[in-house]
């Protein structure tokens, strides 16, 4: 289950390189409306040049059947058999749908992920879940299924917002709180107006996806060790979930940022975590990714959502906690009040 | 991969064996229409008695992608996680639809198969292939994944009426072929007035699901020995994408048994298999089958639709045939014109 990745700032010779290693007979891109004109130009790859582009509407609220139903209907005009390969070039998005859609035509054809954004090389591309979001709820279906290959690079994040940048940098301070006190605290350190372009932020990206690597490699399924990768993500499924029940949803990466938060709590809490940490991250957050506004009428709605959360068994409320960085305690079951509790002093440390 | 499948007519109580031993919490029962009044009742599943029911519409036609998010509402909606366990009660159907489900609900909760048609014992409901017909193609979308279990039993069988014991009976002389003259020889005096809901007809089940399963182990994903089990497929898929097209679905067990008698002749055409033995299953197949009706005027979207099967590689027509019984050359390549002579000679042993 070890999945192949490249780092490498030339993704054209990347991509024809591990192309001329993959048997396949013709070549099919998904990219959204963004990547399709900003990166697939530029991508340089000598084996695409002559490849058909699916492109598909951009943005989470696309990520949904109807948007994969399309996919899969031009896959089958396309001509496309079970030995045809997918070239996913985007961000979470694109990746998570595009991977389902390879997965699940014809009973399964392969697929190659080219990232685009800083989220999704630190995290969607890699580790083989894909999926959409269904019936109000993120990811409700999908599969697990690798990537045959994923080519991370630095040089296409020249194209997003300083937001979206944020996003990336959400999971890669969850990836830091896994490993140790030093990363994390080197994180705590950012400067999002330099440049995110460079072959040593690549550097970072790649110690970032060797941590989320780790525990895959244990736990493909997702079925025990993985759950550390949950951290945080609990409260942000639920703060994603309420966000597009209000009709505006937010972005998962800042979802994670301010999830992080009220997990952190509960690691101090429950872990004993130190409180310094959780101050010096909700410092942090606060001052570069805002907050999520929510009220005490909104916690039933929240509560509700985790328990139906993927990782929930039996209606429990789970999280991955820690006791320092670099020491997680999978799968802590969470009672409401304390749930309450921890969202009550996110409040507080987000000034709401 | 090696598949647990009990063969047992006491299914409620091989149910409730199988249930003890697999660790999961909340049951869910898929059926359709006709095996929800006529099956679910007579299970007599203590560990079922409670479960509740999702009811689908029968028909090959509602193997679609309405009813397959008809299905995944309603998991959500009953409150399934990924450690819930669906029981899919039914025939092929219900088996490759309530199979992918499963298989893609939150990215994969488990599922036990009870055929109840002996198309689903046979086939469907072994080996790991679930999924939906889309765009007007079978099967165009789905996954492998293997069912926690099947209990595979004869006793619903007497709810079947004679055409659809027929459909799994082409099966079973599909398996047959495959496996030695003297069962294709035994499988020939078929009495299709007895009765089929016997220990002794299970028997001769468990005997067709064994050659199966010989298959499947050796190639669960279907790159290479399974592609021995696409014998009479290719021309069979084709009717009935040419079926649907019309309006007027076919049955997948009729068309494999048409689909044998016209692919048995390019195994004689190409591989000398004896002619004796393929007149002998062109007489048995017209009476108790009759036949499907083409015209060259059919041929075009037939080859347009067997290259476009998911077996195919680079647009190329491929059939699985035999040189005699039990000895088979998978993946033979045949040319449009060789095919549409199979064709002309299926429509003459057939009396088209």
């Amino acid at each position: 289950m070890t999945q192949g990745i490249t780092y490498n700032n030339r993704v054209g010779e990347a991509l024809d390189s591990v192309l001329a290693g993959i048997d396949h007979t013709r070549l099919v891109v998904i990219a959204d409306e963004n990547t399709a004109q900003l990166v697939v130009p530029r991508l340089g790859s000598t084996a695409l040049a002559q490849a058909p582009v699916i492109t598909i509407a951009a943005g989470e609220e696309n990520k949904n059947l109807d948007t994969l139903a399309q996919v899969w209907r031009q896959l089958g005009e396309l001509g496309a058999t079970r030995n045809s390969m997918v070239v996913n070039v985007g961000g979470g998005m694109v990746t998570d749908l595009g991977g389902f859609a390879a997965a699940t035509f014809k009973r399964g054809m392969g697929f190659i992920n080219c990232p685009t954004s800083l989220l999704a090389a630190v995290d969607a591309s890699v580790g083989g879940k894909t999926g959409i979001d269904f019936n109000g709820l993120k990811n409700e279906v999908g599969v697990f299924a690798m990537p045959r290959h994923t080519i991370i690079s630095s040089c296409f994040l020249d194209t997003l917002s300083t937001p979206e940048i944020k996003a990336g940098y959400a999971e890669m301070l969850k990836h830091a709180m896994l490993h140790s006190h030093e990363l994390f605290t080197q994180l705590l350190h950012a400067d999002f107006d330099a440049a995110f372009n460079t072959l040593e932020f690549l550097k970072l990206i790649e110690q970032s996806v060797a941590i989320k690597q780790h525990f895959v490699e244990q736990d493909p399924h997702d079925n025990g060790a993985r759950h550390a990768l949950n951290l945080g993500h609990t409260v942000a499924h639920a703060f994603e979930s309420l966000a597009l029940k209000r009709g505006k949803p937010i972005h998962h990466g800042y979802a994670v940022a301010w999830g992080l938060v009220a997990e952190t709590y509960l690691s101090h809490k429950l872990f004993s975590f130190p409180s310094a940490d959780l101050y010096a991250l909700a410092t942090f957050v606060l001052s570069n990714y805002r907050a999520f506004h929510i009220t005490c009428d909104d916690y039933d709605d929240l509560i509700a959502f985790m328990t139906h959360d993927k990782k929930s068994r039996n209606g429990e409320i789970n999280c991955a906690l820690l006791s320092i960085c670099g020491q997680v305690h999978c799968d802590a079951t969470i009672s409401p009040n304390h749930m309450k509790e921890a969202l009550d002093i996110y409040r507080d440390l987000m000034h709401i």
